[in-house]
């Protein structure tokens, strides 16, 4: 219910003040003990809950993907490894499983793509948190080309695809060690670039800061960043803009 | 010229080898001397070039910003100090200077400002570069919400202008100190959050670091970052997503 | 109004649901275009709303200094200085500047401080942030012992004051250079410890990152850190914790 | 005996002064050779000493668990693994092992807990460190009300529980990524914050360093910090606060 | 084909301009799917594309060396685990292992080494950043001599072999710890020299940070610096300059 | 003298042991008390000593500058102010200033520029920096192209002068922000690229070290990356290079 | 009157109780108000105090340089100012400034110096602070060697000192940069060497970090270091090894 | 040879200059290929050379060994592993090793330890590094006395104490965390203290660099400080110390 549904509730009748007072306050997330997950979270942002599976413990996991599939009936989790494929392959065998992109996932059929967004990595080293971008990407309804390991040091492979690129509602640059090719995509085209700094590099790249302050610093304007090895936040926010470009 | 039209013309006989190489090599940038103006970009990118006026040095502006005008009728200059101000307006008696945004401006008459982006700031000393952001945004072509001094020490003031923010196309966060309004926005709309970090603070905000450090660890979805005190760049991106929104 | 009387007009039809919806979004701020105050700081928090003066624009200070005013009969200013003291004293002749702790302020004649917090510092050279935590907690009615320059180069001046600090319900611990003093006092006495790092010191202090890392890895327990030089987060946290021990 | 004592002793000539000598040096504390346990603490602090188990050498850790638990009838340790509470529990079955907070306990029974303090966590991933914040505390004789998983990616959640946290004298505030939960909270509640950064999140988090430099310049009042994964000092420090509340 | 020759073509009309149009765009490397292979680069810069086999799949680095070994009859890889030789020897016996410098390679028979550079280090620690220099220079045909452990806590050593350094076209300095060989290279030489910093040390070098500084930092002329342990890019710049001394 | 001579004076009796000794420890350096002039090192580098201008006394510049004329007949002075030219000029009216580059200097007249490095930068804040780089190099007799503004967000630019770029014996890459200019110019170019991170930019740019890690982490082959700004460094080596490939 | 003879005191009756628990805590610092004189400091470490004049106010230094002067006849300040100097010498015109170290003091007449300390620096920037060490140890009574301007770009004007520097008691190495000096005295000399380093540098040398570190981690055995400009320190180190060499 | 010996051979004929030539260059090194043993060092600097096993090869550990072993008929091996010790036992079966301080040693019998010197740590952790200082200052001759675990979290442990550190000759304070022990220490000893910070910690301690900080800065005099974690460093530099007070 809105603020507003409530409100006239009340005024109705039909809810006491007592009852309104706590839907307003306990509106919206479903209580697990150990998780609030926020089941409103698609209505208010557009987008389904998704599960972060670093970490989490195989119970927990294995019960927010249960809720998640019964909600929606599909579910996208990110960082997922070999071992928690195979618990969650035991219970939902229709799961899939990228090991480039550590994506596990149950995806609706007969999902459309739609849009078109460009992700672009500098090397292939970068790939997997490219792929990460992208098939977030394509979970959440957007057409995605891939132009991979085009980064600066040998410039004529990027050129080759300019035109793919310039054509997208939006561009992830995806890159590691100096990070440049975001800087030289946002010389390049008309629409927001959104930048990856990954942790691909040694020495003094310092797990990918070296790449995030390039990128954060970039000469060239409609770039912004987001965080190191982040292709899930990048696919995210890709989709918002695809998104906005098709009136929806 | 495109290269299509170039290679047509050669082919055709009306363009020569040499002039074709020339063409292809010389394209579309004027040569000043200490500058080369980048004036293909409007056509490349969808925005005319910019000045960054910061130390500029006098004779170096005005030609600069002479030339521009001549190209486009209107120009838009950052980072603009009182006294650059009084020698433009020396020659051009028609410019406008906001001290607060330091952005040094003509603007075409009856510009047209559509669709909607709204910028909030945590403080009010975060204003000069939320201005720098809205006044960008608005001379190319975007209308601006402003919601100033809605920082999280005090979220009801946020709250109470979230329909507004809601409506946005894009969302400019601009903060400093610990820069947690970006996350907060970011759980609370489903456009993109550009966040700006801002300079603002004192003691271990080191010039900005740790807001830039809380903006890209957020862990709402949605966000991306631009650079320390980059109104400018947050107000051009907040720009091309609202021009996807309006189909352009 | 709270959210509960609110409800019970809307029950009662004395407020229609727009009016209700407007509330419950608008409540409690006072909208001044540059600034939103924050008039119900006071009631929520216990503290009223207080100005940090630093660079804000003659005009915002004189308005905000006096719309507080009118509104507690007292008011405190941080970072304020000389130039901004003459300022103020235009029109408010009975307000008071203090050039070391730069705190500008207007107090309630024949307010009582009661409890007790002891405030110490390292060397001369913290007294100004170890005066603006003093004067804060004092402002917000805390009385306040104060011992300086009693840092770890020479001990047995902290010693011979120890029973003045073991009695305070908080003890404020103002060091910059290595900050050793935070760590000491925590071995020391039975109460918080709040450790402010200055950015006194030269070399290798970084302007107090030094300091602000020697007290957030103090192997002494009940210590906890506010942001380098923040004297007046120290003062109000140690008011927060006096209160508590006064039953308020 | 305290200093006066001792020296009212020589005065009478019951203590010659070389013993008097003797027992103003080496007061309060047991030579164990690899260690010096600090036996007056309890008295001079108010809390039992505390064992640290990380790295402890296995005969180190018997005998310091020993000897403390022959002095107090309970035993606190910190970050023990799974293998030292195997080791622990052959000598005191009685031993109790947190999987999760990694405490290993011997509680001495019927301790009542009072007072309350609200420990609140950003994520599910923050719960380790803040169940050490909750257990230490409650070992130390503080009740406790947990709010997990109320991070600002999802504000509601937060809101919905906000009555039971301005009830607490205390707030613990724990949080990875950005941290921003911390100052959320300290414009919500009246009592003081303390913040404990994680070293939950990936990218530029830099093991905690993110969320430490947001929660340390944090705009909002009355919040100090402790060092990343501290959740013993957070614990240390609320039970410090919850017994003045107290009048203890 | 340069520019100019496809232009001509187009204006003879044996190419027609979509074929030129692919030309000018697709030019030299080769797609394979996950890679593109920058087969023009060896006309471009030189130097053949190298293998970085450091987390390539085991697919990926098969295919890449097989395709580079067609192309050049002969491949250098850096970064090999043992591994990874073990796999590759499977398929090509001929190929060499170094698990010093950590280089695999097949090298065509009787390549011939002309000029003279000199690769030191500062300790013996260092020798195996010094052997990937040495080796990447010696595949690309130029001859070196190597003076090891000649650091500057026993500076008579490096003295006895200064004669051989000075008369080598370029030095490659290779130090960790402090780094302070560069400089006293620098100031005894009248060739450029390469420094490179490695991670050799402990405590606060920060895997080569310490390094990395003191040789940007230099006092001595003619210093510049590659990345914290990329002896392969020394030994490249080695050989340019060595070239170039060659007259080639 | 050199060693050997020295020896064999000694041998033909021509000089005592003690003066033998005494020459070999008190070579080719001249002691002005607050100074040591290293006159020999024309001789070890092939370069003569250059003044580093910037805080240097009056009245120590002008022996200095007096020394090196007498010595060489003409002096290179690098960071020096419009007020230091002013001092020098009273004694040496011939002497030349140029306010851009702060580069001081006499330079004997008829001195031939031979060989070609080309000198490069992304933008014109940068141009200062080049300009140090260009002049040390004509100083030291080296042809320079410059080659300005031709970073990376208008790239075209940079192309239509690559055949200029190619040409040279070594690549001097000036640029701030960023700092993506090295990396794009060492994929198109077969010779050295010496790299000079400029502290121009603003906000987490943090005074040159952003471009610093960029172009130590460049992803291009034979770059190798010099102090920020230190434009005198860049022409320094790229002069070695150049003489190298002049066969000298 | 140290605690045995205080405690005797209390077993003859001569002291009361009351009296001596005053005597343990309150000993040896006299109460300024503003500052604790550490009057003691002679007797418990055989050096005097000093004053640290930086940023002092006048009424402060002249009462402080007062008070130290009736006690010792002689006074040293530190960091002092011209203006400080004109103030202090209209009370004491004996007293005596040195514009290069900026010390300011008054030296007990006839005052021997002894033994033998030996103060290096790499160039004439770094003067101003071996001034200050070398003075300082001679305040103390130290003989002092100077030998600067011997840094590492151009070491045969070290070795033309090197039998001075290894006659002395205690080496104290000076240098900004790169700080090499440090490690090759360190491998020079049999005696401690006292490295400090300086903020003089540009770049990447972050007002000293550079230095700093290159001296911590360096290869030779001997080492140690004292704060970034910090010539006082080492000056006062030197002399206490110096006073040890000499039995005293 | 000295250079006067030399060259009073080649004066009497007795050397031909070719051969003082080779002398002057190649003195007193063993050349073993993968290392240059300076076998002249314990002249140079009264110490023998010391292995550092940390990551050597099996057999050149051996090899080394080996020759030091016949060089003094004693050997100091410093960080070494079990495995290590195993392995130089087979050869030598009287080498003795500490797993606590990883030293692997043979000492010649009979050795007699004089003067003194005080190693203190804050905590028990920091016992290996503190016995690694201690006992390479015994291998050297230094008499040790080691007081541990008298941390600032509980002064009186340091106090009861105090004597015997007061009588060392040189104090090493080994502290990690937030390492005050440092200050606390220069404040109470008139003898130079050599601050060892530790990698001891958690949180923001960096890996040591907070300790290292802290040390660097504090407001104590006569501390210098070492390397994170170089017990070795200060155990050799107290020896130096020691030795000057001893009048060796």
């Amino acid at each position: 219910m809105t603020l507003q549904q409530v409100l006239e509730e009340v005024q109705k009748g039909t809810i006491s003040v007592q009852d309104a007072e706590q839907l307003l306050r306990e509106n919206s997330y479903e209580e697990m003990g150990y998780a609030k997950l926020d089941t409103s979270r698609k209505e208010r942002t557009g987008f389904a809950e998704v599960i972060y599976c670093s970490n989490k413990a195989d119970e927990h996991l294995l019960k927010i993907f249960d809720r998640l599939y019964r909600e929606d009936g599909e579910v996208l989790g990110t960082r997922a490894s070999e071992k928690q494929y195979e618990l969650v392959k035991a219970s939902f065998p229709q799961v899939k499983y990228d090991p480039v992109s550590r994506i596990l996932k149950i995806e609706a059929p007969g999902k459309e793509r739609v849009g078109k967004i460009a992700v672009c990595t500098a090397g292939t080293a970068d790939i997997p948190v490219a792929e990460e971008a992208a098939q977030t990407a394509e979970f959440f309804g957007t057409a995605v080309d891939r132009i991979y390991d085009v980064g600066v040091s040998g410039m004529h492979r990027l050129f080759s695809r300019l035109d793919t690129i310039q054509e997208a509602n939006c561009v992830v640059a995806v890159a590691g060690m100096e990070g440049a090719l975001a800087s030289v995509l946002g010389g390049l085209v008309s629409r927001p670039v959104i930048a990856v700094p990954t942790s691909v590099g040694y020495g003094a790249n310092f797990h990918g800061l070296s790449a995030l302050l390039t990128m954060v610093n970039s000469c060239a304007n409609g770039i912004a960043v987001v965080n190191i090895d982040n292709g899930y936040g990048a696919g995210y926010l890709a989709t918002q803009i695809n998104r906005l470009a098709l009136g929806k």
